[in-house]
């Protein structure tokens, strides 16, 4: 299947946060898993890491990345990179949505908390 | 550098097309290429393939997704998988800009016509 209309595609959530699984193993993809999510303000993920590469085009919202003990603030058409295996959180700063498309060098992506302990994430990586 | 305002990045374009690298070998990324390309109506890809997986997202407007010698129409909010080595070509069949956006399981990206022949595309890839 080369064409899917993303509308038709299952949704999931976390607390805060509105997930569509847009490619990946499950629908055609063998290297790239692409999620787009929503942010609601105030809401953040929890610091995580992946076991790939991970780029993130910030569609609309503003917020910050933690990273390396640090705080980078981005604002509305900017793209983080994230290198694999490095911890990170984002957190909605702003006061309307943080949608944003996250894109996986791997497909299932590997989610860890920073002790390494493994994510069980609600939807299919 | 983990973010970067997309406004601030290079900008390139072919006839019909106008392109912008959002991430890349150049930009800080490993194992991921983003591009984000408008094409206008009537405007096309000339046939070819990446060595590299492909993942479209249709951000607005029509096309047609020439690929093993048939032709899959698409809206709007879908999403094209292509996988490497594959030829294909994208149509703006519609009357309004097609605007998508590609990323790459790999940096920079190879990209050819059908003979093998390399194209060097005027952007960083």
């Amino acid at each position: 299947m080369y064409v899917h209309r993303n509308a038709e595609l299952p949704r999931a959530s976390l607390p805060g946060i509105e997930h569509t699984t847009l490619a990946g193993r499950d629908l055609g993809a063998l290297h790239i898993s692409m999620w787009s999510q929503s942010l609601a303000p105030g809401a953040a993920t929890p610091l995580h890491r992946h076991d790939c590469e991970e780029v993130v085009l910030i569609e609309s919202g503003r917020g910050q990345l933690h990273i390396d003990g640090g705080i980078v603030e981005f604002g509305p058409d900017s793209t983080l990179v994230l290198p694999a295996g490095r911890d990170h959180q984002i957190v909605n700063s702003g006061d309307e949505p943080l949608r944003t498309l996250a894109v996986f060098s791997g497909t299932p992506v590997g989610t860890a908390f920073p002790d390494g302990r493994s994510i069980d994430l609600p939807w299919r990586s």
